[in-house]
């Protein structure tokens, strides 16, 4: 990604709220007074952002104003998190609040299809409606574990939550438009933060390309959790790609593709990519698209927490990415040895995470407990993280285990 | 249920706030000047009370400060109703938020079984954990739409959501107390809203018994949708008997016990009976108890709404009672011709609803959309309510039918 100028981060920051860099993908390449600016916006201790100040702030650790995760004990038992304890996590400022204020105006513009057409948020409600319950993740979530400290937030568990999201699937779309033309080999879905004038905007537009497999359960989303989708979470159109990571699923989408090449913004050639540590990110390593399976533990505490002794439930979600969970195993003893636990409540789909529970009892001493996951395809979530420059797809049962001491 | 004189009617409202009584079950037996005084304290326009004041007022109806139903078209697509849309109904007033600030320490009697215990929450928490999804549904949902105007709230569809309960089954807690008494018949459920001095418990305890049947997924639960449960959904513990109507569902449950006969109290004995309509409730008379199958339209508008011709989808709920909902049709010509609908999204089990779609192309003129469910017992949501003198359990298709107008 280039280098942008000072005049450029100006723009940004007054166009879209106080913190327009903060979390940009691009902040190992501001320069040393931007990085420095960057830094005090990514303070953990700030406030929760105007449009995002009806978030249940006890919940959340708020990294800045475009990152804020859940809490590990906070996600409670619900399988769907509420939508006040979900975290938030922008690339860059999300637009102005207008464009949520008569959401059925919003447009989007259908491209590399038979026939080409922009259509409203309200026209896309009248070629079909379903629902799909899933996990949506940051594809940095986990990122603090990692040694190596990479750039970026420094997400623990909670950059994730299991969602409702309404709206007409993909493949409803293009029976309408005539279907896509017969080059295509990507979705491109296109986001609709403003671009300051005289900016590239392959720069710093969001913009992702995921392949056509993904379209199977698409949606163009208008409601999350049986409420009109909020700006926090891009509202009033997101696209939403199940089993993929929160980037490729669009915000404010502005622009539906189906092309022959995957985008040209550096969120797609360079972002998001499995560098080596060390390396930057390129367009031949593997994009960061569908999510693995991985688990954690949610209670009975966050990391070194202080328990009385005796009986309790060990609790966690567990999910299979792209493949439904199938079982997980947890262990109170770093490792060593591991029981089944049972999971509770109704199945919501392959997409979504599903609670577990392993009853213990436990006497004075300290505990490691960690928990593994495995999915119907055959995957399982493994002990070591896949090491990479930026600290995506951590699942590493390791990194996510905790311990604590009982008296 | 006895007359209350004016010196107890004032303990009861300075006791849990300005409208103690507005919607009491007793409201039919108060003295005109009591019911002059509920009369204004069920203005529709009531604002929010302040153990309320998080919920969507735009999404509710407020009846009062006890009673506020979520608008037909506030339900979106979510499944789970979000709880700040979710309806409230109070038969009293709710106790003091202090009860929900510490809500581990909460304590709850067990009697009625081979080892009579008193628990705290925390306790609770540690015996096991389960979720399910249900239907949370007042007993007089659908009053409204009885042109006998029985007493009571005048809910329309909206006295209803579905949420989800996290707790120990009591399945599970009888295993801990080794068993409920051979005598047992009942599962009863005492409310710990405060009982004012010299007030006999029996006129207003909110204290109700269940048959055994009830218990197979019955839950003492400390969570909904995934959050502690607030004091206006029964936090800090409420008994959830999944199938059953809303007041079967014990908040602030302060005793559980195990009994051969039902409870004294009058919201046992006399309240909540189908009783004929012009007679008074009695034990003599069926308890309101389990759910009927039901369903309703949602989507595209309110009752008279306007609408644009052309393509829609018509959406709606529907829920089976206590078995699981298999089938949905609907109608646009007030019940002559229907045709089988969608449904979508995942199935959250029996005590859920489903959302349903079918889509239409409607031409200018007045239509009359309906819905009619069928439930895997072989029940079918009937033409006809089931009259009764307070309204209660009404699933007619012909009543939650709506007349549209397409120009």
């Amino acid at each position: 990604m280039k280098p942008i100028n000072t005049s450029r981060r100006t723009l940004l920051t007054t166009t879209g709220g106080a913190i327009g860099l903060a979390s940009l993908g691009a902040i190992s390449s501001l320069t040393p007074a931007a990085k420095a600016l960057a830094a005090t916006q990514t303070d953990p201790k700030t406030a929760l952002p105007a449009y995002a100040d009806w978030k249940h702030a006890d919940s959340l650790i708020v990294h800045s104003a475009n990152t804020m995760e859940t809490k590990r004990t906070a996600f409670g038992n619900g399988i769907i998190t509420p939508l006040d304890r979900l975290f938030i996590r922008n690339n860059i400022s999300p637009p102005s609040a207008e464009i949520v204020a008569d959401p059925d105006a919003w447009q989007i513009q259908i491209d590399g299809v038979k026939d080409p057409i922009t259509l409203s948020v309200a026209d896309l409600k009248t070629l079909g409606v379903t629902t799909v319950a899933m996990v949506l993740q940051c594809s940095g979530n986990g990122r603090g574990f990692f040694p190596s400290k990479p750039s970026g937030t420094q997400w623990t568990v909670g950059a994730a939550g299991c969602v409702m999201f309404t709206g007409v699937p993909v493949k409803t779309l293009l029976e309408h438009v005539g279907g896509m033309d017969s080059t295509a080999k990507y979705m491109t879905g296109t986001g609709g933060e403003p671009i300051p004038e005289g900016l590239d905007p392959n720069t710093i537009q969001v913009e992702r390309s995921v392949p056509l497999e993904g379209i199977e359960d698409a949606l163009l989303a208008w409601e999350i959790n049986g409420q009109p989708l909020p700006l926090a979470h891009g509202g009033p159109l997101r696209l939403v790609v199940p089993g993929y990571t929160g980037v490729n699923n669009i915000k404010y989408i502005k622009r539906l593709a189906f092309t022959a090449d995957q985008s040209q913004a550096n969120i797609q050639q360079s972002g998001y990519r499995m560098a080596p540590q060390g390396e930057k990110g390129a367009p031949t390593q593997a994009s960061v698209w569908e999510m693995p399976v991985k688990s954690w533990i949610t209670h009975p505490g966050e990391p070194d927490s202080q328990l009385k002794a005796g009986p309790l439930q060990i609790q966690g979600l567990a999910m299979g990415g792209t493949s439904e969970v199938t079982e997980v195993e947890v262990s109170i003893d770093g490792g060593k040895n591991w029981k089944k636990a049972e999971f509770i409540g109704p199945d919501l789909g392959p997409y979504a995470w599903r609670q577990f529970v392993l009853p213990a009892d436990l006497k004075a001493g300290t505990y490691t407990l960690a928990s593994r996951a495995k999915n119907k395809a055959g995957d399982e979530q493994p002990a070591d993280r896949l090491e990479n420059n930026r600290g995506y797809l951590n699942n590493s049962w390791t990194d996510h285990a905790l311990t604590i001491t009982v008296a």
